[in-house]
C-alpha cells in the first residue's frame, strides 16, 4: 500500500452521506441539491503554529478544522451538508491520521456533513484547509449588512473563554476544574448552527465571533453602515473565566478573543420579546449586550460611562477568512 | 489599511457572478443552483517546491491553481461555476497577489467561474488550494468506473508536452520555439470542459490525466475492474516534443508526464463512429490509444509486441487528490 492509499484509508468511509451520488474516491464528488434551497459556501485554513499551539492532540485539530467552517456557515444561517479537505503534511503518520481524521468526523457527524473530496499533498508544514457546501432557505439569509439604527445587540454563549482556554493550554496551567473547561472551550468549540437557524426569522445581521467580539462586530457594523455602542459591564462572562482571571482580564478574553466562535447578531427592537421562544432548545443562552446606531465606529461604556476601549486582541495575517 | 484589507483588494471585484446571491465579504457565499442540476465538487491544492519550480511565474502559478480544479470538473462532465481559494502565503506581496489573482482570474474567466469566497493565513510555504463547484447534468455524469470489456480507450491532445515543457523550464532551455511552446503546455493547461460535455453521451468511463496517462488510466481500469492494453505507437506526440527530445525520451514523457490535464476516456465501440461529429469545436484532437478488457492490469504494445513498461512516472506524495 503506498502513501495515497494510507492516506486514503483514514477518510474513506463505507456510506457516501446524505444526497451524495458520487463521493471520495472519482474526479471529483457529484451531489444532488434540494429543490428551492440556495447553496452557501465557506472555507477557513489552520496553520500549524499559527491557528493552534503545538501540544493541540490531532484529534483536536480535526475537530476544530470543521468546526471553524461549521462557524460560517452558522453566521450565515445555513445548513451545513458536504465538505472537501485539502491536507498539506510534513509526514504521513498513522496515527497523527487516525486521531485527526477521528476528530474531522466527529465534529462532521453532529451536524450529518459528509466529506466528498480531498486532496492531500507534502509540505513543509501542516495546512488544512476544510471547504463547506450547505444549503439555506433563500429568505432566511443571514448576513453582516442588515443591521439598522436602534437594533439591539445580542451575543451567544460567553465569548473569551476559549481565548482563556487556550492561554491556559500553552501555559500547561490545566490543574483545576475550571482551568480544563476553558481549555474544551477552545478544543471544542460548538458551531451555533441551530441557534442561527432558529434567530434568522428575527435577526436583522450576524457574524460568528472568529476574531474577537469587538473586531467582529465592527465588521458587521462596517458592512450595515452602522454604529455601535456596547456595555462593557453586560457582556456575559463565564464562572471558569472569572474564577481563573480577574475582571480585567476576563474583559480582555471576551472582547478580544475569537476562538470560541459564538454568534454577534442583531434584532429589531420589536423583536426582542419573540426572541426566548425563539431560541428554546438552541442549547445556549444569548445576552443583549449594546445598541445600533447610524454613523460608524463601534464605542464602549462602563456602566454608562464612556470607556476607551483599546483592542489588541487576536489579528493574525490575514486569517480572519470571509 | 492592513495586510486583510491589502489582500482583499486583489480577490474582490465589481461583480459578484452568475448565480451569486451573496459573494465576497461576509461569513460565506451564498450561491442559487439551477433546477435539475446535480453538483459537482473538486479541490486541488500546489504547494511551492512541490507541484511548481521556483521560476514559475505567479500569474503562472494561479493559473495553473485554477486550471487543475477544471481539469477535475472536466473528467466528470461538469459544467464549472463557482470557486473558493485557501492561501497560504509566507509574506503579502503586493506584486506577486497582483500577477497571482491576475492568473487566477484568466483562468477563471476563460469558464465563467466566479470566486465567491476565501481565507488568506500566513505559512511557512505557500500552499493554495483553489476548491471549484459545479453543476452537471444528473444523467450525465462521467466517473472512471464505468468502462466495460471491448471499450476503445482515448486521450485527447498529446500528453507528455507539459512534463517535457517543465524539464526544459526547470533546465532553463527555452532558446527555441518548440522549447517555449513546451513551456507554455505547462503553464497554461487548458482544461477539457467542452470536450468532456460533447464525449459524455458516449463514454462510459473518464479521468483526467494529471499523473501520467499510464497511472491514470490504471485508476480508471481499476474503478471500473477491468484491464486494458494500449499500444506505444499510437500515443499522440508533438511536433514539439519530437523536435525536443529522442523517441525513447518522448514516450516517457508521454505516459508519465501529467502537467497537461488531457482527459483519458472509453467508449463503447459502437459509438466511435459518433465520436468525430460529437467533438467537433472542442478545440481538440483525441486519439485511440488501446481497448479495455476483463481482468486487471494494464498491458502495453509496442507495433503489436508486449513490451514491458515500468511506470516511474509523477508520482509525488498523496498529490493525486480525487
Amino acid at each position: 500500500m503506498d502513501e495515497f492509499e494510507l492516506i486514503r484509508q483514514y477518510f474513506t468511509r463505507a456510506s457516501a452521506g446524505s444526497g451524495v451520488r458520487v463521493g471520495v474516491g472519482d474526479d471529483g464528488a457529484v451531489m444532488r441539491p434540494e429543490e428551492g434551497r440556495d447553496l452557501v459556501a465557506v472555507v477557513d485554513t489552520l496553520v500549524e503554529g499559527v491557528h493552534y499551539p503545538e501540544n493541540l492532540s490531532a484529534t483536536d485539530i480535526g475537530y476544530r478544522a470543521v468546526a471553524v467552517n461549521l462557524s460560517d456557515i452558522a453566521a450565515m444561517a445555513g445548513r451545513p451538508r458536504w465538505m472537501t479537505l485539502a491536507l498539506t503534511l510534513r509526514v504521513a503518520d498513522r496515527h497523527w491520521l487516525a486521531d485527526f481524521s477521528k476528530g474531522l468526523f466527529t465534529a462532521a457527524d453532529e451536524h450529518g456533513v459528509s466529506l466528498v473530496g480531498g486532496d492531500t499533498t507534502r509540505g513543509e508544514q501542516t495546512v488544512i484547509s476544510v471547504q463547506i457546501t450547505g444549503d439555506i432557505d433563500p429568505d432566511l439569509v443571514l448576513t453582516r449588512s442588515g443591521a439598522g439604527p436602534g437594533d439591539l445587540i445580542y451575543v451567544s454563549g460567553s465569548p473569551g473563554d476559549a481565548a482563556a482556554g487556550l492561554h491556559l493550554l500553552e501555559k500547561n496551567s490545566l490543574g483545576s476544574e475550571s482551568a480544563r473547561k476553558l481549555a474544551d472551550k477552545f478544543r471544542h468549540p460548538v458551531a451555533r448552527i441551530e441557534l442561527a437557524q432558529k434567530i434568522a426569522p428575527l435577526a436583522s445581521a450576524a457574524i460568528d465571533v472568529s476574531d474577537g467580539l469587538y473586531a467582529d462586530l465592527q465588521k458587521l457594523l462596517l458592512a450595515s453602515s452602522m454604529s455601535g455602542q456596547i456595555e462593557l459591564n453586560t457582556l456575559p462572562l463565564s464562572a471558569e473565566i472569572t474564577a481563573q482571571f480577574d475582571s480585567e482580564a476576563a474583559r480582555r478574553f471576551s472582547l478580544g478573543g475569537g476562538d470560541d466562535y459564538e454568534l454577534c447578531f442583531t434584532l429589531a427592537a420589536e423583536n426582542e420579546a419573540l426572541l426566548d421562544d425563539a431560541i428554546r432548545g438552541a442549547g445556549v443562552n444569548v445576552t443583549r449586550i449594546g445598541i445600533v446606531d447610524e454613523g460608524h465606529g463601534l464605542a464602549c461604556t462602563n456602566n454608562g460611562i464612556a470607556f476607551d476601549y483599546v483592542d489588541n486582541g487576536y489579528l493574525h495575517f490575514g486569517g480572519s477568512g470571509e
